[in-house]
């Protein structure tokens, strides 16, 4: 009996002890990840000076997320405001530098996922709006829809009371440069539109995107994603960016994730979403689910890319099957990692 | 010894008939589903004559893609001209009779996916194409992209071939009706944009879809859905009919989706792709995957709609959460089944 009685003590302690560990962590265990675009990027092709740029950016659009995380804030708005810092960086392909479409201007996509209420919003083809991920965050709060488009877009952002801009705004020196080389290469490789044999130089100049996931100090998940899309895009392409399921996903239950690479086989693979499914259905672990979705299931298809995803617990993964994928990790002690190579 | 070789004999005889009995199965069992859309339809406000006419127009478009499976022909031939014929009909809300945008004219939405290739095609707010589905299969077939949408959508179609046709063609008196008691009703009910509780009427007049799923006898696997969308539709909205993963899915591990409904709810919730999902990794039946998402997952968010599915052994799911859905089956026997209403 004295012994039963101990046992029953014991068993209380250690009960109350898990409930509070696990309130512990709750409260405690947040985290931001954030990626710049999956590519060729190369070591030999990148001045030491261009490196320190970009591991710059990076560092200052974590550090403003995570801020906001440490400080009780949502996941909504530490993703919204690091991605607002990405997209005004010329640096990457999104907002501000984004890459131009085959008639030499800006279009615009993005998208966004509250994970607890499941909620979601997305811009495609906007030229005018200088932050599209607050766009798709208004899109989702204040309209009946989840994705809105073209002139449309632009017009729902103005009377938002977002900030317009021209669409010059957008276009760097860098871009046209970029603009002028694929269409040269288009023209002297001949490519035809339905061959997809791009090579690496071409690849390289294609892509881009920016994103970012997040989970809060209060178990919420979000995730969001922001892109120009395509250089020398035709025909008011749309990519993986702007589609939920595909370039963005965020669910409380699972994860948020982003996307970046070659969004077609993003979509056809379902990508974000696939890599909460393999989670929510087979029990998969966040790295492996997501190691399945770039390397199995877009690798096999012929695609490349990579995504960036975060857990209900704060566990991360950063999958690529390029040679590089510019990222940066915030936990809940503030350890930052800034990485641009597969593999440092 | 005897026993041993007699059982031998029985076990190959068996396993020869087995083989000879899947391949006899694998060649015959094909099969087609076509839905026009889910929603508030009801017996009792639908007059026998409108009745018949909706029985008459899905029979005549299922036996079309039915003809081409029996010969032998694809089922991605069979999605596009059973697709084709509810196009064509001002019935459905979908080409000719598609439901108008706030301006008054149509904006057009439409995917395709080839479930043994995993490649997929889209068009959303084109403009002036007849038949989105096929413009659709020519973006998968002859761009390296999935998703093109407005005017170059328009512009890809005209430059593959397709029949183009003036805004006008589109528009029916019908759909002019609607639009004019979805704005008064609009106005009268001071209806905020973001508030989704429209009221039943209000509901029934928004939405609706045509799509299609079929098996062939090579085990091939399609789906296609096309649309216009919501009535009254503002700033360029897209819907989940052209998202891959959303509005269509096909798999030849798994299955084929087309779904209808409040689509900003099928692309929330993933729907098509969740469907095959909840089959590749958990092993759920057609009939109950479908059901999981239509009652669960959707309806659970307040979402309405119906998908149909079909497996790659020729298992169908017709699944809906609304009181009815135009909807037919063939399968390889040549049985049709048209039904409307939910419960018949």
């Amino acid at each position: 009996m004295k012994n039963i009685f101990f046992i029953s003590i014991l068993t209380l302690l250690s009960c109350s002890e898990n409930k509070l560990g696990l309130e512990k962590n709750k409260t405690h265990n947040f985290g931001i990840v954030i990626h710049g675009g999956a590519g060729t990027i190369l070591k030999e092709n990148m001045s030491d000076e261009m490196e320190l740029q970009y591991r710059n950016a990076l560092k200052t659009a974590i550090k403003v997320g995570h801020e906001i995380l440490k400080n009780g804030g949502t996941s909504q708005l530490a993703v919204e405001k690091s991605i607002n810092i990405l997209e005004d960086s010329p640096l990457f392909n999104s907002g501000k530098g984004a890459v131009l479409n085959s008639y030499g201007f800006a279009e615009l996509d993005a998208s966004f996922m509250n994970g607890k209420s499941l909620k979601a919003g997305a811009v495609s083809g906007a030229r005018k709006i200088k932050n599209p991920i607050s766009a798709a965050i208004k899109v989702m709060e204040n309209s009946p829809h989840v994705m809105l488009s073209g002139n449309g877009a632009d017009q729902f952002a103005e009377q938002q009371g977002l900030e317009i801009v021209n669409s010059d705004y957008f276009i760097t020196k860098r871009r046209k440069r970029n603009l002028e080389k694929v269409k040269l290469r288009e023209v002297n490789a001949k490519k035809i539109s339905n061959k997809l044999n791009y090579d690496e130089f071409y690849k390289s100049q294609l892509f881009g995107t920016v994103g970012c996931v997040a989970l809060d100090k209060h178990g919420n998940l979000a995730a969001g994603t922001s892109t120009g899309g395509m250089t020398n895009k035709k025909w008011n392409r749309i990519g993986d960016a702007p589609i939920i399921g595909a370039g963005t996903y965020a669910n409380n239950l699972t994860c948020a994730v982003s996307s970046t690479g070659w969004g077609e086989f993003f979509i056809r693979t379902v990508a974000a979403f696939n890599i909460s499914a393999l989670m929510e259905y087979k029990n998969l672990k966040i790295e492996d689910a997501s190691s399945l979705v770039i390397n199995d299931k877009i690798g096999k298809l012929g695609g490349n890319g990579g995504v960036i995803a975060i857990d209900n617990k704060g566990n991360v993964a950063m999958e690529m099957n390029t040679p590089g994928m510019y990222r940066a990790h915030m936990n809940s002690e503030g350890k930052l990692l800034v990485k641009i190579y597969k593999d440092e």
